[in-house]
């Protein structure tokens, strides 16, 4: 079968999180939000499923940009939406890193920006977390062919974060675009939105799967200064959003209320589960996403997670070649943690 | 501005068809459905937003894969869910081609499949329709690289076919696989389905946005044989297709009666379209799509779209260089068709 790219053939191809289609799990494995989405949301899908789906969408989801630049404090030219945050990450690294090209990302980090260089035919270069979760220099070296750097910020799967002052110097040292992909951010203190008009090299992801519980929907965005998403205009599919998950997205950001409140609830059970996790001998990371990472000195985390999920409970096991194992545990209701508390009780 | 792939800088971009968002206008220039989608697919939504928002979709899409294959007479494992054809078609380029190698399309026809070799960096050679739109042997030829052709049969903007044994033919000449766009088949007498179980190198998209009226929802899909497929869903983004349009799409396959009913009407629209535009002196070729292709031998098919366009008509003008210019019009309902052709008799 000599047809496909030979990077195609060769990679082993991103593997998503389990998402069992039937049986009764309590689901702490894919940073899903425990509550429903916001009911003005449910309202504005099911009138724009009556509306006029034999109609293309508006190819640039104007309504949407329009309330989100509102609420960020920027113009619609600023925003670029995306069939999910992972639409957008494609566009990015389709836009920026051509054959042979580098990439830089931390280390341990999201999977998927090294499924994107691949597809690329890009090459990568993970630069490892300090003990502290700080980033070392080597982060903002300047080397040949650097096109894109990536920073999940929360980090997936620590939690952890590099803060705002931070990433402002790394973006002036670097010479390429830095996409700070926030995926995890409204759970957390700070967010680079207000970076990106300083520097045109700062780029910013958002999804509304985590906080505003719609990763059935595949709706994030981009914010970046308005020369460089005319370019990625071109990169994108032309109708990339549907008529539905633009009405919902319009109508999940303009319920700020529901999201304050929900990412309250959610940042107040995170404590419970950590200070759960600690007292029972876990190590875990601080956290400012909607999960936690947690390994146990004498406790195998594959074991611990297969057992969980002999008890319905579904976390996700990680094992990250050279760096190590162990799990990440998305922050459900405060009676699922319960249940999870009390399951690892009994195991370790 | 270096940071930009050349390629994307040099390119100009797809511009869609005109979406007006306001104003009332008789839309017949991006081959929309003038009948709304089967009342089964608006309730399938409306239930899907209230099921399970919060959760991702399942990425393979496997209940609308299921009805889909009962359907086609294939298995499950031989069709890839995309948003929209337009994603099977980026997936498939990926997937093919790569920088500095070759596509081939036939010319006049679909403009997106440029941009999709310009994205890649690749080479794409455009062989022309003879006269009477069959193709030359030259689209067979076998050259160095070659490594994906596209046919979309109907072609557009023509809506002329390529018979199913002719394309039989061609897959046994070609050197790679050979992707039959069929976004316009339903309004067709046969399709190229029966052949991918023929010839590994056949495969064949679909879209639901014409036929089954579902341009607002973004979902297409692939037939192709399951270790093709298998080495695609590599190149997909992971959750390419929301939870509401698997719902949707798998009602609307669902309803092949609706189907039926209103491809049926529009084919007999279509009858009286080119009917009145040749009474009006255009010359129209024979068209299986749910469009039809005009000029005229003395009108400017500008002035002519201008024209309309001031009377709230919207046609799409297209000019394709070295072969002509001339309008491609949609097949709305009887009503808007009437009024579209009493406007033209005044003009021409």
């Amino acid at each position: 079968m000599p047809y496909f790219r030979p990077e195609i053939e060769a990679m082993a191809g991103y593997v998503p999180g389990e998402q069992p289609q039937t049986g009764k799990f309590i689901k702490l494995n894919t940073n899903e939000n425990p509550y429903p989405p916001s009911p003005k949301v449910v309202r504005a899908i099911q009138q724009a499923a009556e509306a006029a789906l034999m109609r293309y969408p508006d190819p640039m989801g104007n309504a949407f940009r329009d309330r989100a630049a509102d609420i960020l404090g920027v113009q619609r030219d600023w925003i670029l939406c995306g069939n999910g945050s992972d639409d957008i990450l494609t566009i990015v690294t389709r836009a920026f890193a051509g054959v042979g090209q580098r990439l830089r990302l931390p280390y341990p980090s999201y999977i998927l920006y090294r499924t994107l260089a691949q597809l690329q035919g890009a090459v990568w270069e993970e630069v490892r977390f300090n003990d502290d979760w700080s980033l070392p220099p080597e982060f903002a070296a300047v080397v040949p062919d650097l096109k894109l750097v990536f920073l999940p910020n929360p980090n997936s799967p620590t939690g952890t974060v590099v803060s705002r002052d931070t990433i402002r110097e790394l973006a002036e040292q670097l010479p390429c675009p830095l996409l700070v992909d926030e995926a995890y951010v409204d759970f957390a203190d700070e967010n680079c939105v207000g970076l990106v008009a300083q520097n045109e090299r700062i780029m910013v992801s958002r999804t509304l799967s985590k906080s505003y519980a719609l990763a059935g929907l595949r709706f994030g965005y981009l914010v970046a200064q308005p020369h460089l998403i005319e370019q990625l205009i071109k990169v994108k599919d032309s109708y990339n959003c549907d008529a539905l998950s633009i009405a919902g997205a319009t109508a999940a950001i303009d319920d700020q209320a529901w999201l304050a409140e929900t990412t309250a609830k959610i940042r107040q059970t995170r404590g419970r589960l950590a200070e759960g996790l600690a007292s029972l001998g876990f190590s875990v990371p601080p956290s400012q996403a909607n999960f936690v990472w947690c390994t146990h000195p004498n406790r195998s985390a594959v074991t611990i997670y297969e057992q969980l999920k002999q008890n319905r409970v579904l976390v996700r096991y990680m094992n990250y070649p050279g760096w190590g194992d162990g799990l990440r545990i998305s922050v459900g209701s405060d009676q699922q943690i319960e249940a999870l508390l009390a399951l690892l009780k009994a195991m370790v």
